[in-house]
Formats: C-alpha cells, structure tokens, sequence
C-alpha cells in the first residue's frame, strides 16, 4: 500500500523535524510546558483553548468523569444516560465532543456504542495548567 | 473593629463545619479528587465548568501565562497589551475574567494596575485533571 508508506514516510520526516513541545501537541492535544514556565504561543494558545472548550461543559465534565471512573476506564453509552439525566441524543452529542477533543475512544459492540478514556489528553491539559 | 471579628469568627465557624473539599473549593475554584478517581458531582461539575470557561479562551491563556511566567508571577497591564495585539479595553476585559475566576489577583499602583497569579486555582484544576 504505497499511500501509507508515503504517509508514515512523511508522518517520520515530520517527527523529526519538529521539537518536543509540537509532537506532543499532535499526540496528546495540548503542548507540554507548564504556561507558567513559559509564554503559550498564538498556536498553543488556540489549540489549549479549544481542548479546553470541549470540557467546560458541566455534563460532558460528569459522562467524562463517570467514563474515568469506570472499571476499565470504559463505560456503555446505555449507562450514561440515566446518572447525568439527560436525552440519549443530548448524551450522545456531548460524548461526540470529548471524542473529537481526544478525551474518548468509541467502539461499536452489537447495539450499544461503548466509549474508554484516553488519558494522554488529560494528562497533557494537566500538565500545561500544572505549577 | 468588631465587624472584622465577627467575620473572622464566622468564617472560622464555616470551615470547622465544611469538609476537605468544599474548602478548596471556596479557595482554589474547584474540588481536589482527580475526576478519574470519582465521578464528579453536579455542582462540582457546573463549578469546575465555569472555572474551564474563564480559561478557554487563547488570549486569556495567553496573558494568563505571561503573566504567571513573569519575574515575580505579576505584570503590569501596561506590559500585557503588546504581546497580546489586542487593544487596552479588551486586555482590560480578559485580565478581569481570569481575576473573578480565582487565577489573578489586582492592585493598583500610581496609574496602572497590576496583576498577580494565585497559584491555587491552576492547582486545582491541575489536580481534578490529573491522572
């Protein structure tokens, strides 16, 4: 398959042309230097922004948090809805956008959607906002 | 000054009667177990979610970061408009939001105010995102 050779050909020149700070913002979604350490760029600034977006939202920080906590660090869709008390379609969208920020994996298994925390996100955010 | 006193004793009364973590979240601005470990309740999610909000900004981050990597962690407004490119008012604006929010203090010195990190409200954050 030529195309993904090209395309980890270019991902592996583009690893190692770029420093620490920007692989890590590709990886986990934030940079890694503590902001106050170091002045945030425009780009790291619009990247933390957004990720943080994703988050301050009461009921995406509660599924977020019930996920986490869960054995497995996964839970089903079919048992978020009824803790955070809130329509399946309501639910559905907010696990869609901790997904896209990179906070959560999804996986189909017969009916039911089943979604596991990726913690690099997490921890990225953490780290940039740590002392 | 017998009104001070009171206060005094009534906080002190406040804080012998609350737990651990309805202390820090009347100090830092959010609740201290890691959101991995418990799932968040509502009201420590609709907190912690507008302590988000106040961050989810790029030119709040940024000015948040200039300031707290700053010699002392306080900037003069007069330093924070440049880096930023945005005008005094709007500076003015976003210094105010992170200040309500828990993450600057403000003094006034002759014409110009200053701005100084709390370290706590980043810490709690920090904490409650931790892995």
């Amino acid at each position: 398959m030529p195309v993904n050779i090209d395309y980890h050909r270019y991902m592996v020149t583009m690893l190692e042309v770029t420093d620490v700070t920007d692989v890590t913002a590709q990886r986990g979604g934030t940079c890694c230097v503590p902001l106050v350490k170091k002045p945030l760029t425009q780009a790291d600034a619009e990247h933390l922004a957004a990720t943080l977006k994703a988050l301050a939202d009461p009921a995406r920080l509660r599924l977020l948090s019930i996920v986490a906590s869960s054995q497995g660090q996964e839970a089903c869709v079919c048992d978020l809805i009824e803790p955070v008390g809130l329509s399946q379609p309501t639910v559905s969208h907010h696990l869609k956008v901790l997904t896209e920020a990179g906070f959560l994996s999804r996986s189909k298994r017969g009916t039911w959607a089943y979604y596991r925390l990726l913690p690099d996100a997490l921890t990225g955010v953490a780290g940039i906002l740590a002392i």
